[in-house]
């Protein structure tokens, strides 16, 4: 059985800098999601900001299995009921992968609790991405303990975010400084992972690698179960014991 | 050093409810309190949702260092600029104690990311609370691997919390149900508490067992340290390492 | 690709007590390969404490997936030589899900790093599971939020072990205990399920939800990818970035 | 009333190394102890691998508040009587600080229940400490959000740990690794911090912000309470619960 894929991009530096749509003709989405569709078992789509609701309409969000998001300057433009909308579904069981920028997108700090806060830099410095656990899902083809972006913005600790389920991989840059670039986490039955690499004026989601953790966070981020909403109320006659009121307890 | 504890009550069900108002002549916000200052190393005051900033003035939260909570019929009442400003202060230090019913705050589910929805009944039904990590901070003084509350509401599993950074207590309930019912978490600087015990219409905040618990978690909660917010851009010429760009790397 | 598994039981119980041989025929490794066999991608084969190297030859781990382990009253008599056997292979990415009174094995408070203890009453009474994450892989196809194992041994808290990655079960029971009965964790690249029931007098292992959970947990538990072992040294000739010593760094 | 800390050293290199001798005339352990000592709360001890049971005896031991390891080619010459020893009092709750090439050390494994294995590489070279949460007890007085040790050993990621509780410091190394420097754990009640820096031909120990440090990771491992060891039986009698065998539960 297929996953389904949408792929959220905000598709503005595209439209607005020379620069980045000569790197990325199709947008950023367009490139992650041909990338991901290189892989049989997975079914991406891509969607814009521009579009109605988001391109994230009800129909899309159930039926897609793992929503990946890059955002930057659209991130405070988004919609605050499409944010209800894809928060309640990463709940209920939908994988979401946050990129690069996306740190700073109304979900991903819903999502996290926190500001997501960090340092940054652009200045065409080499970034060198760390496998901490080599046997991990979103780890595995790498193959070697690092790989190399020659040229990246750079995002430096320290990066405010909860205690990660698993620390993947960890970024150094030139200019000294380090990243939590990988991390997992469930929120619901939802499996959510951030990973930092993709400001627009790089070719990052041209590396191969990078193609790899993303294809691979997406298997790994797949629905397992669903998790139902809402609070339900026990009533004494529904209750799995059956219980006197008043009854004397043993001691 | 004596620590700063503001107690936020809505002082709803003390007002319309004579049982609670019986139970409670001072407020469970007064009676928290209260039992808050026999410790001489905590200075508590109790803020009610009905006064101007529901009580919680950038003044107040500036000196406050740690911040209790009981929400229920007010939750989706309490004003979002105030709910931004706690949010604040937890991410830069101020401990949070959320109480019972407190699951459902806007603060809670801000800072938890997720539902925090639950399964519930209103049964005067026996509660046993289970210790978990006996050696831990907020599980001191209890004298007992377990302590029960003769009549409490049930709340059950599943709750939709992240998983916490430590399970402190677990409880069981007379119709069958299980409940964690004490978790921390850690976001930003600010070290937060879940302490599920406390329907308004039971005696739960006068029993000296609770009120132990409490008193230790307003300790454990105690501000750490200061997380700045904001995201820092660092200029090249500021990096703590000189680099060139274009340099050719070792491999 | 199926999945191998290797179904360890200690098979004293079997042998010695009448009653258990009653319950389990086959013992109770015989009965858990049976019920996992049910599940075509699974092939599990059960070896046991009496055999040369318990079963557990280099070959019989080389091509293991997932390791279950069931030991109770042998559980000092296993060969340490075996034990850092197994540690290495769960380490290196194999799948461990230990049983019941395998709480108390060498491999688990190995791989736990702690005593593992917890509190204990064997008097028929009633258990009932909760699942605490209806949206996690282990969880799946139990269709309620909890099922009953109508007379098991009562395990309570605190139970001594590293606060899990993810609590998936806790059960309550009769007496007035609770426990968490379902517990993962990730060592290495070896992911790691601890599940509560099965004491030897009890047809637990024929419960059929009791089955799906043990096959769900198979397929959870199944290797992602292997953390090579041992410290490697990398020469400065080798590091990935060129350097100077005594280069003058910029502040 | 003060903190009781012994500094264990193995005092190996000091005694077979000029150079190390020279940069520590007193030892390592002796660097330490005297740094901790400067805090009017702590009042710190060293000893030796070379002492009868490594100084480390059930009287040292008992009053023991937080334990320092420093190892490295004694670690596999330390007695597993006294490993024991230790485990148990870490279980309980004393607090142990696990230094630099501690993380070979028998204790440090047995209590992460993995390998600790890491890349490494001695080349004069600099290692910058970067601090992940600015709001940690451990990370307070440091100043900056990062500090620089001019020539270090190197360790490198993967790290073969279990995912820490807390991720304090982070490191950045010139030769193009980065490691999880600081990194926090609860066991039993035993409250556990793995520092990084301290290879014995650098004169590490005597930096001011490492010895700030080690004192703050002193103070936050402090012991809150106990936890209590064994599997304690229940019996029927002494349940908190009264319940009659066979008794037809509601549902």
């Amino acid at each position: 059985m297929p996953i389904n894929v949408t792929v959220f991009g905000e598709n503005i530096h595209e439209r607005e800098n020379p620069l980045v749509a000569e790197i990325y003709p199709i947008g950023m989405h367009g490139c992650i999601a041909a990338a991901l569709n290189r892989d049989s078992e997975l079914r991406a789509n891509a969607v814009t900001q521009d579009q109605p609701e988001h391109g994230l309409t009800e129909q899309v969000l159930e039926r897609t299995d793992v929503l990946t998001w890059w955002g930057h300057v659209g991130n405070g433009l988004v919609d605050d009921r499409i944010v209800e909308r894809v928060h309640k579904r990463v709940l209920e069981g939908m994988g979401l992968i946050v990129l690069h920028s996306g740190h700073g997108s109304k979900i991903f700090k819903r999502l996290m609790g926190t500001g997501c806060d960090l340092t940054w830099r652009i200045a065409d410095e080499r970034e060198r991405v760390w496998v901490c656990n080599p046997g991990h899902a979103i780890a595995q083809g790498i193959g070697a303990t690092n790989f190399t972006i020659d040229r990246e913005e750079m995002y430096g600790e320290p990066f405010g975010i909860p205690n990660p389920e698993e620390v993947v991989f960890l970024s150094w840059f030139q200019g000294g400084e380090v990243f939590r670039s990988g991390v997992t986490y469930r929120r619901g039955a939802g499996k959510i992972f951030y990973f930092r690499p993709g400001h627009e004026t790089y070719p990052t989601y041209h590396h191969p690698i990078v193609q790899r953790v993303l294809t691979n966070a997406v298997h790994w981020a797949r629905p397992e179960g669903r998790f139902p909403l809402g609070c339900a109320h026990v009533p004494v006659e529904q209750a799995t014991e059956r219980f006197v009121v008043d009854e004397v307890p043993a001691r």
